[in-house]
């Protein structure tokens, strides 16, 4: 028997681009022979619709591809992911299924059992979850179809869950595994699928397809890495990351490997593509070409336009250098070096100017009162402002530079430096960007060494330095890294070692501006807690602070 | 029996806070000779505390407070709702509880079945739902305690559950009814409660009491209208709207009640008062007392302005009046006419000089290029960075004036008239806030009429208005309530009547601008779908566009 993955790059809602690239698919698994084809979770409508799945009209669109894919399903099997409807009254309305499409027929629908309500994932919001589970039989295969979530509660393991779809299966002896997937990325994660699929594997003694996506949906990367596992529990293939693809695997050959075959997993590498795709999809999905973004001479913005120029094309990335009163000379000159290196437009606007407008205007009403944070603050959106009338007059998208320890203790300013559409770099620690500048830098100098090895400062103050206010970022990402990812207390922190005032400082301050991150761009997501719809917090809240 | 209701307003996450209002209203029941004083879900640390609930810490500070109220529970019982820990290794980590404390002992706790996950509500990301339902006995009543959502499904005939936890209970033949809720405000939903609670009390033939909170956390307001119902039915009382009480009930006068006492409904009169105890609490729960907005002589922000003052008083408001060149004579004099009839501090900054320095800064980049909503926008944002720059001087907290009509489609500038800490007006269609005005305007003229007649305008290029880029609101506003209340496709609509090029582009403009929507202020919700938690869309969705 042959199976085809095909590793798709869908499109929330864009039914007729994601029904056009199935059925591309579907016409080339059949030139190689292949018996079934496999799409991934949700694809008809791409993952994760959210609360498009409480319109009506949306779920006849998803019901309308699969009748396509139906009349497709002809000298070839379809197993694809939809929506379907919950008949019974009780229960949430609809299911999260996959469908076995063959002989222009639905031979079978198995929905999903186990549907992830944590970080990012809202499934318990749509889906009623899955209590009859059925192998198929087909082409002398018995088939075993599960949806992602369903395979990581192997032997009832996963505290999260009170069933194993495919323990309830075994009575049934499959003798071939199905997962359709959507799967987010993040650094860490694709060993811990590789371990997942080989456990199922393991206790169940049958050869596993795991069909991921590809792509990113705004803040949620797909990595794709799809997954072939002999019923050994060897590795046959692990499919390309972060790219679309299309395999046709012969079961035969597939049983037959001896060692595994994966993708390497270096940690910045991941990072430095997942946002690159990060970037790319989030201006090919939303129909725009051109980006645009602030160049400081500092790290964040250096590397954020290396990744703009990677993702988008030097043509189709503009900067502009906006030095205030207080730049410093090397900045603008690292910036400029950056831009001519990466051969993007460039253009100086300096912005006394309309700083001095600002402060006449407000003279009035500012008398004898001392110089403090505003004055900071309006610097940092007058630069806005001109990315934004860039955007306006050009019609491109401002690419947002802050990064995630920014972001944290709320080191920006809202409407300033923390205007854009995609935030770059917001999942990403201080420390972690150096990471990606030596990465970005590895073959030759493209990130100016002194962009690297300067104090970071924001340039709002006379000889301001980003020490002046936030402990070192060595110390404090340890410590936001504990508190974010790991949800430790203060307490639990200090203990491990770590100065009791820093440390309290640090969480207060990442409680105290959840205002800011509120009305922050969305954040390409590449950790397992990212700042977003994964990490939801009161604003009002008095916790710590 | 006497039974306290404390309908309090408390706050996410602050325990001392939360701990020492139960206990003075402890002390104020005991000291009317209450046998029991109730309060509402998760009073312990607030709702909805969100995933805060992921931290260890909060959950032992949780334990910490129910540890303090038992000591208090001498001679008097208390009913308290809190997050509790599942012992289980399966399921969810916590459950969301009733403790029935009695005798400085827990007698009981009753855990929560029915989880709410739709709307604002995730409710499953957090709890483990009750599969165990005990009846309690004290002081010679058989109490069943519930918590919200339990009541909700009467005789199991709402469709979203399986099980009703008070028929699980009934065989222990309760006598006394206890539900602990923290049921947010919407404008029709009062009613709805009363029913449901009406409901119950028919089929299970005992008196309820429900215990709602009151205040407002960010977005989600809580209006309190806490319930006393006979046995028979009838409404002893309903507690006020809006504001904190603590009353104590006689079981034999509730149940001796002939004719229902409710509070009264006035829809226009109900979202005046939660919109303004949504600034009060934003701003005292923040610590913040003096709020600042732009006022341009529109509806908008006259209606925003008033309900500012009311909720903070005139001393603590203050309005910058910023007319652009494009400003008609009598804005600056309706504003100016409003400020001093609510007696506010105004300042009058015109915004050309800054204007024209972003001109002159930009024009070497903008030669030959025409005009166009660059130029509009940079004007809107001039005016925010100025209203911004005032609020880090002074200390105060911006409110934003964009209402519901424009935030759908788009009618607004990003980090210019979108910028504000909360958005007072986010839930209110336009049709609804001339309804306001007029509410306002009742007992003589508060806002000055010529804002009220006037066609609505930016003012952002010469002779500009609304209509030349919209429909007119009331068309618009009866397509966006189709649209995003009730989620009907756009041929829905068009087969209302409505016509269908308009149905189409402003359901297109309601999707592509999910982006701008994803960075604005939070939105005080005072309908069943408001802009923020309670709906969640894709931004780089392709459905309708």
């Amino acid at each position: 028997m042959k199976i085809a993955i095909a590793q798709l790059n869908y499109h929330i809602g864009n039914f007729e681009g994601n029904l056009e690239k199935m059925k591309s698919s579907v016409a080339k698994a059949k030139l190689q022979r292949a018996d079934i084809v496999c799409f991934g979770e949700l694809a008809t409508c791409g993952y994760p619709p959210r609360d498009f799945l409480e319109f009506d009209d949306f779920i006849c669109l998803c019901e309308k591809s699969i009748e396509s894919l139906t009349e497709m399903a002809d000298g070839i099997a379809i197993v694809v992911g939809s929506p379907t409807r919950n008949p019974e009254k009780e229960g949430k309305d609809l299911y999260n299924s996959a469908y076995f499409l063959a002989n222009k027929q639905v031979l079978h629908v198995q929905h999903k059992a186990l549907l992830p309500t944590y970080d990012i994932f809202d499934e318990y919001r749509y889906f009623e979850p899955a209590t009859e589970f059925k192998v198929l039989d087909y082409k002398g295969q018995r088939i075993a179809l599960s949806i992602c979530e369903d395979i990581w509660n192997v032997g009832n393991e996963n505290p999260l869950y009170k069933i194993c779809p495919l323990d309830e299966m075994m009575p049934q002896n499959p003798s071939l595994i199905l997962n359709l997937s959507a799967s987010p990325f993040s650094y860490d994660h694709a060993k811990d699928r590789i371990a997942v699929v080989k456990a199922n594997v393991e206790r169940y003694k049958a050869p596993l397809f795991y069909i991921n996506h590809v792509g990113s949906q705004t803040d949620v990367v797909f990595d794709g890495g799809s997954l072939v596992v002999s019923s050994k529990g060897v590795v046959h293939d692990e499919m390309v990351y972060f790219q679309e693809d299309l395999i046709v695997y012969d079961l035969l050959e597939v049983e037959a490997t001896l060692v595994d075959n994966e993708q390497s997993k270096h940690k910045t590498t991941l990072i430095h593509d997942a946002l690159i795709l990060g970037i790319q999809d989030y201006f090919k999905k939303l129909g725009f070409k051109k980006a645009i973004l602030g160049l400081s001479g500092g790290i964040d913005s250096a590397v954020t336009a290396v990744l703009a120029a990677r993702a988008l094309g030097s043509d189709n990335v503009r900067v502009l250098l906006m030095p205030s009163q207080y730049s410093s000379n090397h900045s603008v000159a690292d910036a400029r070096n950056l831009a001519e290196k990466l051969g993007i437009q460039y253009d100086i606007i300096a912005i006394k100017p309309m700083f001095d407008a600002f402060e006449s205007a407000l003279a009035p009403q500012f008398t004898a009162m001392e110089e403090n944070i505003t004055e900071e603050n309006i610097q940092a959106r007058i630069r806005g402002m001109l990315l934004m009338a860039m955007t306006n007059k050009f019609g491109c998208i401002l690419l947002n530079t802050s990064n995630k320890s920014e972001m944290a203790v709320g080191y920006g300013t809202l409407y300033g430096d923390m205007c854009g559409g995609i935030a770059v770099l917001g999942d990403i620690y201080k420390t972690e960007v150096y990471d990606l500048a030596h990465y970005i830098n590895k073959d030759g100098e493209v990130i100016p060494q002194n962009s690297i090895v300067k104090p970071p400062s924001a340039e709002l103050r006379p000889g301001q330095k980003d020490s002046d206010s936030l402990p070192e970022y060595d110390i404090l990402d340890k410590i936001l890294f504990q508190y974010i990812e790991k949800r430790k207390s203060p307490q639990d922190i200090i203990d491990q070692g770590f100065d009791e005032k820093i440390v309290k400082k640090a969480c207060r301050l990442v409680n105290i501006n959840e205002f800011k991150r509120e009305q922050t761009a969305p954040v390409i997501r590449v950790s397992n807690k990212a700042f977003g719809m994964g990490r939801r917090m009161p604003i009002v809240g008095k916790y710590l602070n």
